[in-house]
């Protein structure tokens, strides 16, 4: 059976990740979201469950003890963390899987998973990423502050990723990340995993 | 300056790779198709400089004299043949360059170029292919043989291919052809050789 692809998306803070994601979903079929678990207070408008697992930091440490995540990391003050169980189950099913984790994340499920394909969003420019984070009002002077420079940083990662999306156009950044997808569906080796199909063309007896 | 990249296109006969392509182009910007020149018969239709540089027999062994071939095979007792600098012309420019050429022919430009993208377009079964083979009804009985036991042989080769797209549904196999093309101007490699790029988000001074 036809086992789906792992993708890893990381972008600095205010580069439309949370939007591009939004607008790909409904544009692809197969595909599933693992959802991170996090002890961080949920956003106003946030579902348990949907936008992420929201933990207290003890179950979250059980969680760490009992080795139940695929990478778990600290950031901005709170653990982030992605379940191994949950991921292998969508994965076995054929389903693509998209991680939306952060650049430290990233590089663990790679360490993990060497066929994870990591893939960076990046702003236009550092500019418009300063632009887009005052103009979302979700965060103190201090926090803005705090989240550019972490940004400059992580935009420096981009060196560990194997696929990256400018998210200038929206649309053209949404068909961009399908597109990277929808690709490794072609790749030989997992067409070739449809044994039906290699009959049918007679590559198997 | 960012250069493009090179995908070759192969197909049994009637896997349906020039509708698909007919279709591909108006879809994507900054692509090109180098034209191959062979010494074959114009089909009913076929435009000299657009299909194919029709040429001689003299004239094309004399290009293969000056080495002036990416690549060149015999297919169907006729020559065809990739001109190297209409190649590299169209990838300096930044374009995306398509060649449409058999087994033999991917095999030798990959061997040239191992960047090359090697992408192989088949029928969802034999016994389509050989549908369609007899739809066209461009052949006579004796060509159709000869085209399937070739058929039979080429997909075997697909084993050198690094992608695979199943013509099955056009507007799906568009789709999965164009994905992959795209998915390529996504590599971080190529996104980075974009140097007002890299300043504008703080990589290059």
């Amino acid at each position: 059976m036809t086992t789906g692809d792992l993708f890893v998306i990381s972008a600095p803070s205010g580069a439309g990740k949370t939007t591009l994601l939004k607008r790909l979903f409904p544009s692809l079929n197969n595909i599933a979201f693992s959802v991170s678990h996090t002890t961080r207070e949920p956003r106003p408008n946030e579902i348990n469950g949907k936008d992420y697992y929201f933990v207290s930091d003890q179950e979250f440490s059980e969680m760490v003890e009992k080795d139940m995540f695929l990478e778990w990391a600290w950031v901005h003050n709170h653990r982030y963390g992605t379940s191994k169980k949950e991921v292998e189950r969508l994965l076995s099913k054929g389903q693509d899987v998209i991680l939306d984790i952060d650049v430290q994340g990233a590089l663990n499920v790679k360490k993990k998973i060497s066929s994870a394909v990591l893939i960076f969003i990046l702003p236009p420019s550092i500019k418009e990423l300063e632009r887009r984070l005052r103009n979302r009002g979700t965060e103190t002077e201090d926090e803005i502050l705090l989240r550019l420079k972490n940004a400059k940083e992580e935009i420096k990662m981009v060196e560990n990723y194997e696929f990256v999306v400018i998210n200038d156009s929206l649309d053209e950044a949404v068909e961009g990340l399908k597109a990277i997808i929808i690709s490794f569906r072609h790749r030989r080796s997992r067409v070739l995993s449809n044994t039906a199909l290699c009959k049918s063309l007679g590559l198997l007896d």
